[in-house]
């Protein structure tokens, strides 16, 4: 899909629009590497957002639905929905208050959301959430039964219209301000996983798995 | 506030009750340990989510309105706004998949927001939004000037609706299910800060100050 296709007016950044990015491949890379979302609905005229987590599979995101229950309650046959996913890098200490900012790389998807009602693919979609957040997790913990899935809903959204705005590198400083005496620079953020904790009723024999042990993202 | 008061139909959580939290006391707690918020709103029928930062002071959030430009110029006498953060404090490794969850605190604050536009206010606000993110800096920056004052948005929100949702402690399995032959547990998440990454142009005999070296949110 050309960029074209994929950016619409209400997609299109407004400001800071060299910040705007449109492909596709930059889009999933965040994606990608994210797994909290913050859906945006409306209900009763009043705007909503639940943070949730998702996954994705080729240009379908699907998004664990306990969360967007109340929306589903409502409308069976498509929500218009934002699915926005931040992932912070940093924050930008420039000379001047003004130039501070945050490095950063976020991904809004519009869209109608649907229920996922066939069987089969909602237990793959929850199989792709669940590896998504945590590759081989799955095959190690006990499959949902029927009841579970009944009580489980998935959402899928179609990656159609979306945009990306990124920030990265340092503090871009008016010229006049290079000379003004402070620090300037970047402080790095990033999410970072500690040591697991075991259970109390575990096992003590068992061992953590290595997906738990080297938890990352990138 | 009781919490009759701040809890609505639409704020009042409507799966997992039991998380549910409605103390201004919590609330504020979340609050003033996260800095990135994600504002959902309503243009021509379709909900956006924009990340931003905020700051707080008292029963009032204040948010950047940079990313709010879309919404701030269609309307001005106030916007009907969700305004939530969330904290990701841990992916929770159950034995069934069902039980997977994550640790989480999370806050949505509901109203209409509006501009502020008395220049003292939103000067201080700015102060506010700076401190909130990084204490120290605002005194060590060059100032706003009347300009860039000019060019900058902030919103005001009252902390009147609200909710918050707390997940937080071991994987609950079912009874059943502790017998299933994995590791269970936690994986402790958090946001930490790096080294900082002094710009290109610094004076070299300028030292990293106390509170870029040490950047923490707890």
């Amino acid at each position: 899909m050309s960029q074209s296709e994929a950016s619409t007016p209400r997609t299109r950044v407004v400001r800071e629009t060299h910040r705007g990015v449109y492909d596709r491949e930059t889009v999933y890379q965040i994606l990608d590497e994210g797994f909290l979302c913050h859906v945006g609905f409306v209900a009763d005229g009043h705007p909503f957002v639940i943070p949730t987590s998702y996954g994705r599979k080729d240009a379908s995101l699907y998004i664990h639905g306990s969360a967007a229950s109340r929306m589903l309650r409502q409308i069976k046959d498509g929500v218009p929905v934002c699915v926005t996913v931040t992932l912070l890098d940093g924050l930008v200490l420039a000379r001047s208050i003004f130039n501070h900012s945050m490095n950063y790389r976020s991904v809004m998807v519009l869209g109608k959301a649907t229920l996922v009602e066939d069987a089969e693919e909602k237990l793959q979609a929850l199989r792709l959430l669940s590896e998504h957040i945590i590759r081989g997790r799955w095959a190690d913990a006990r499959q949902p039964n029927e009841r579970e899935l009944k009580q489980t809903s998935v959402l899928k959204l179609p990656i159609e219209e979306f945009s990306a705005k990124v920030r990265l590198g340092p503090a871009i400083d008016d010229e006049e301000d290079y000379a003004f005496p402070t620090w300037a620079g970047v402080i790095p953020l990033e999410m970072t996983a500690g040591a697991p904790i075991d259970d109390s009723r575990l096992d003590p024999a068992r061992e953590v798995p290595d997906y738990a042990k080297h938890y990352k993202r990138k």
